[in-house]
């Protein structure tokens, strides 16, 4: 698949996946309403299974193979969430996953990987040693690359979040999601313009990993280097397929600071009695600073993962 | 009302509150149920309005008088979430709510209080002070008293959370809620009893608070004086009319130690991603700790409440 998913390849994806991942909820608080100004519906990703969406791509793409080709596994390399959605996919597909990981990651990450039955190898904490440990791990094993965002398959997957939102809440005005790597970003603005083409898209990005807002101003990708934002599901850069979407379907990029992330994060902790991680919270801070322009208005926000470090908080 | 609530009596409460109350949800986790050995329903009082079950009883109580005879408003004392309860549940009726919060409380709490409506009336942080400056504020005023749980309006309030659970799961072998003063529990034991009599209730308690195991085995209350449990929800001596009905209609009281109490609480907040504080996390330890007992059947628990102070967390 390599042309721009179709609402018939957002579908497929939907059916497919259906199997093994949840249709998770959406909430509401008075609260947060009369904090906002508007309606807020939280399609609650943090739910969803391994705690994050990146589990609708990842199973969207690998049960997207026959079983005769998944004789081999799977391989990525990831520090998060994406490395745990891997594992639990490849396993429920009967499959291997190899999981490359930054030897500096979290052991809590490491071992809920190795918990859902992957091969974790650990590698140096730079990009260079991620991508050539992961290649040497593909050419050994035959393995199947797959990538974190920047993949039509996993924005297909991706996509779902949104689909579901918009069918469980009709006349949505806006649908924010955080935007890191793009592949969440990219399958809401996709499935928004074909079922429901009046939601606008607007995405949340920290500041300080601001690349998405400086390159639809520049109209081409523009990188941004390890950047020390909180949000750490969003210090990746944009992918190419990610960003030709999101140039053409989203409507704005709005861009937060740590501390407004952080009391955002707080608030949905303390109102909503809920867990979600800090990049999670980006789309609601950029609600709440932008709030005048979505008076009385339906706002959808996609909470990404509920998973954080509870031993390291922001507060 | 001073005789034990009847069905028709927590079906009142049910119809009444309703107006107030939020349905809460009913979660589960495939995670949570493999680590336990059985399938545990979740019900969602940490989502109730003001963050707790409390709402139910205070709404019950409140609502249950005609308008006039609510001009001179409740009082009640509380360091904790019967306050909010009371606060809110007044508000809402149109009253006005007199609070005694002794002077030690969390400033967040008491700010809480305030911010519901409530004149908040500082004490001395001792039993003695606050029943004192109580019956003063009610001689001053004419306010009516609203006790936590040793009330049978309180306690048929209550009831309406196990009423809902049992509505939304049939066929549960048991409910299990934590006790402090018996309101919840009460309830949950007439609530069970009238609705489905084979469901049988069980209680989980801290060690360090254990007044209702020991006056069970004593056949008379036994009170327990300034336990230092982190339950901080369950610190309170079982009241009589709640002693009365949990002597009758409960099957067991399990006690676990705090470390089995701040261990369930982060299993819950891991692997569910919701915010649940310290006495909640009671029933939960003591179905991991008599796990064997309850292999394949199907547990509901009580969430009681979500209201935790994020700056002060036991991990």
């Amino acid at each position: 698949m390599d042309t721009i998913p179709s609402l018939t390849n957002i579908k497929r994806a939907h059916q497919r996946i259906s199997k093994i991942t949840l249709d998770t909820p959406v909430l509401t608080s008075q609260t947060i309403n009369e904090m906002a100004g508007c309606e807020v519906y939280f399609k609650c990703e943090n739910f969803q299974k391994v705690g994050s969406f990146k589990m609708r791509g990842a199973a969207n793409m690998i049960l997207g193979f026959r079983s005769e080709e998944r004789t081999n596994g799977f391989a990525t390399h990831s520090s998060g969430n994406h490395a745990q959605a891997v594992a639990l996919a490849a396993k429920l597909a009967g499959s291997k996953a190899y999981v490359v990981m930054p030897k500096n990651s979290a052991q809590v990450k490491i071992n809920a990987t190795k918990d859902y039955g992957a091969d974790v190898i650990l590698c140096e904490p730079n990009e260079q040693s991620r991508i050539s440990t992961c290649d040497q791990v593909i050419a050994e094993t035959g393995a199947i690359f797959v990538h974190p965002f920047d993949d039509y398959r996993i924005i297909a997957g991706q996509a779902t979040a949104a689909k579901e939102l918009m069918e469980d809440v009709p006349g949505l005005h806006t649908i924010m999601t955080p935007v890191g790597g793009g592949g969440l970003a990219a399958g809401t603005a996709l499935a928004a313009q074909y079922i429901d083409p009046n939601v606008e898209v607007v995405l949340g990005e920290p500041k300080k990993a601001d690349d998405t807002f400086k390159s639809l101003q520049a109209n081409k990708i523009i990188p941004v280097k390890n950047p020390d934002t909180i949000a750490d599901g969003l210090r990746t850069s944009i992918g190419a397929r990610n960003f030709e979407i999101i140039q053409k379907y989203v409507k704005e990029v709005v861009t937060v600071s740590e501390k407004e992330i952080i009391d955002a994060m707080r608030t949905i902790w303390e109102r909503m009695k809920i867990i979600i991680e800090p990049s999670c919270a980006v789309p609601f801070a950029a609600l709440l600073k932008e709030k005048e322009k979505y008076t009385g208005k339906k706002v959808g926000i996609i909470l990404t993962g509920g998973n954080v470090d509870l031993s390291n908080l922001p507060f």
